[in-house]
C-alpha cells in the first residue's frame, strides 16, 4: 500500500482531488472525487476524504488543503489573512477528524476596497514559489476573476470582478439568452466588444440591449452576439482593472479559453501577458504551505 | 349591452387591458386579462381578445393596439419605424380576424447604435399628446429603460438600457443572490452605489463583488446591499445616459418605486426630472392612435 510523506487536498465548490507526496516534493498518486464543497454537509467531509485517500496508508501524513472547504459553508471556517501579506500566510485552520491530520490554508481579505479570496491565494502562492523574485500582477480568470498586485513575494492588494458570474447570468437569465445561444464564436466580435467597452464603460447596460436589437434589426447572429458580450464584460473589467495591468508585468494563471481571451484583451491594449497553465500551480502552492507548515 | 365606438388595447408580455372607449375619449369601461403576449401563440390572441371584450358589443368598433401583441412572437409582427418620426407613426398593421377590426401600432427603431422600443412609443405619444409643444427627454424605466429625445413632436433618437433585467438576473442567479434578499431598504447605500458607479463605472463588476465582501467582512444587511446594488446599477446608467439629461428637460414616466429612485439618483446629479404617474398615459396614446387612424 502506498505510503504518502504527506498529502495535498484541493476542495473547491465541485470537485476535490488530493495528492500522495513525497516529502521531496514528488506526486506518487492522484484521486479525484465529485463530492465538492457545494455537495456536503460539515459533518460529512471527514468521510468523504477518508473515502478518497482510501487507497493509502495515510497514517501519521499531515494533509494540506486549499478552497472552499475553508469557507463558513465548507469543512471548518478558515480565517482570512489581511493584505499585505504573504500568499500563503502563517496559521491553518484543524479541523478535528480522529486520526486525519488536516490542515486547511487561510484565505486573503482586504478592508477597503473590502474584497476576499480562498484558494486563488494557492495558486498565488504556486507561482511565486515557482518564480521566485517575481514582481508584478497576476490575473486569475474565473466566475470570479482575481487581480492581485505582488511585490517582495507578498500579495499588497487584490481586486474581484465578478465578470464570469455575469456572462452567465445574462446569458441564461435575461433578454439575451434567445441572442447569445451558440456554440459559435467571432473574435472580431470579442475584439470590437472589448474597445468599445474599454472606450466607454459606462454605457454597458446599453450596448447589451443592442445585442438585442441586432440581432432583431440586422440579423447579427447567436456566436457573433455571445462573442461580443464576452467582449464587452472582459472589456469593462480591463477598464476598471487598468491600475493594475498599466505598465505592469502580467500572469494569466489558468487553463482553457477564458484565459486565452485575457490575453487576447491585454495584447489589444498593448499590454503583454504570460499565460501560465494552472494544472501544475495549485500543487506548487499547497507544497509551499507544507514547507511553511514544516519549517 | 354596452356599445363602444372604439376599443383601446394595452397587450403586453404578462398582461392584457382593454378599454371601451366613446368617439370623444371617454373611459366607458375597461377589462383586464392575464392572457399575456407570454403566454399566447399566435393562433390564439383572437379568441383570447375575443374572451375579454365579451361583455361588449364590438360590432363595428376599430381596436387600437399596442406592446408585445406585435412582437415577432406576438399575434403579428408590426413593423418598426425608423427614427426620427412621431411616438404614434403612420401605418397599422392588421391581423386576419374575422368580423374583428383590429389595428397593432409600430414600434420604433434606431439604426446606429441598434435599438428598438415596442410599447414605449405608446408611452410616449400619449405624454406629448397631453403636454403639447414639449421638447425635453423622457425616461420611461423598467425592465428596459427607455431614454428618448424629444424635439418637435418626433422621437430623435433613443437608447435602452437593460438595467432592470441585470438587476433581477444578478440579484436571482449570481454569487450576490445570498447578498441581497431582503424587503428592508437603505436610501443612503442606494444614494453612495449611485455616487460610486457616477464617478467609476468602469468598476461596476469589481464593486458588485465587493457586496458580498463587505457580507462577509463587515456584516453589511442584506436591505443594504439590495439598495447599493440597485444604486450601483442605476448610477452606471445616468453615467452612461448623461448625453440625453444633461442639461434637458426630464419627464420620468411610470408609476412606482423604481421611477422615484430614478428621479433621486437625478436629483442627486443637480437633474430636476418630473415624474409622471403611467396609468392614464398609455391610454392617452391609444387615444392619440385612434385619432391618426380616422383623420
Amino acid at each position: 500500500m502506498l505510503k504518502p510523506d504527506w498529502i495535498a487536498v484541493d476542495w473547491g465548490t465541485s470537485n476535490m482531488r488530493a495528492w500522495a507526496m513525497s516529502a521531496s516534493g514528488t506526486v506518487l498518486d492522484e484521486v479525484r472525487s465529485d463530492r465538492g464543497m457545494g455537495s456536503l454537509k460539515p459533518a460529512e467531509f471527514e468521510q468523504a476524504l477518508r473515502d478518497a485517500i482510501a487507497p493509502w496508508d495515510h497514517k501519521g501524513a499531515p494533509m494540506i488543503a486549499c478552497g472552499m472547504v475553508g469557507a463558513k459553508q465548507g469543512w471548518m471556517e478558515a480565517p482570512y489573512a489581511a493584505v499585505p501579506c504573504a500568499a500563503t500566510p502563517e496559521g491553518f485552520t484543524k479541523p478535528d477528524a480522529g486520526d486525519l491530520d488536516v490542515y486547511i490554508i487561510a484565505g486573503l481579505k482586504q478592508a477597503d476596497p473590502a474584497d476576499v479570496m480562498r484558494g486563488e491565494e494557492t495558486q498565488i502562492a504556486g507561482f511565486l514559489s515557482m518564480n521566485k523574485n517575481w514582481d508584478g500582477v497576476i490575473c486569475l480568470p474565473g466566475t470570479h476573476t482575481k487581480w492581485a498586485h505582488i511585490s517582495a513575494d507578498e500579495v499588497v492588494s487584490f481586486q474581484t470582478y465578478m465578470t464570469g458570474d455575469l456572462f452567465a447570468a445574462i446569458s441564461g437569465n435575461t433578454v439575451l439568452k434567445h441572442s447569445v445561444n451558440s456554440d459559435d464564436w467571432d473574435n472580431d466580435a470579442f475584439d470590437g466588444g472589448v474597445a468599445d467597452a474599454m472606450a466607454r464603460p459606462e454605457r454597458l447596460a446599453a450596448r447589451l440591449f443592442s445585442l438585442r436589437a441586432e440581432g432583431l434589426l440586422n440579423g447579427m447572429q447567436n456566436g457573433t452576439a455571445k462573442a461580443r458580450l464576452s467582449g464587452l464584460l472582459i472589456g469593462a473589467e480591463l477598464a476598471g482593472a487598468k491600475p493594475y495591468w498599466l505598465g505592469q508585468q502580467v500572469a494569466v494563471i489558468g487553463a482553457g479559453g477564458l484565459c486565452s481571451l485575457y490575453v487576447r484583451a491585454l495584447a489589444a491594449q498593448s499590454a503583454p501577458a504570460t499565460q501560465v497553465k494552472g494544472d501544475a500551480i495549485t500543487l506548487a502552492g499547497l507544497t509551499a504551505a507544507f514547507k511553511r507548515l514544516k519549517g
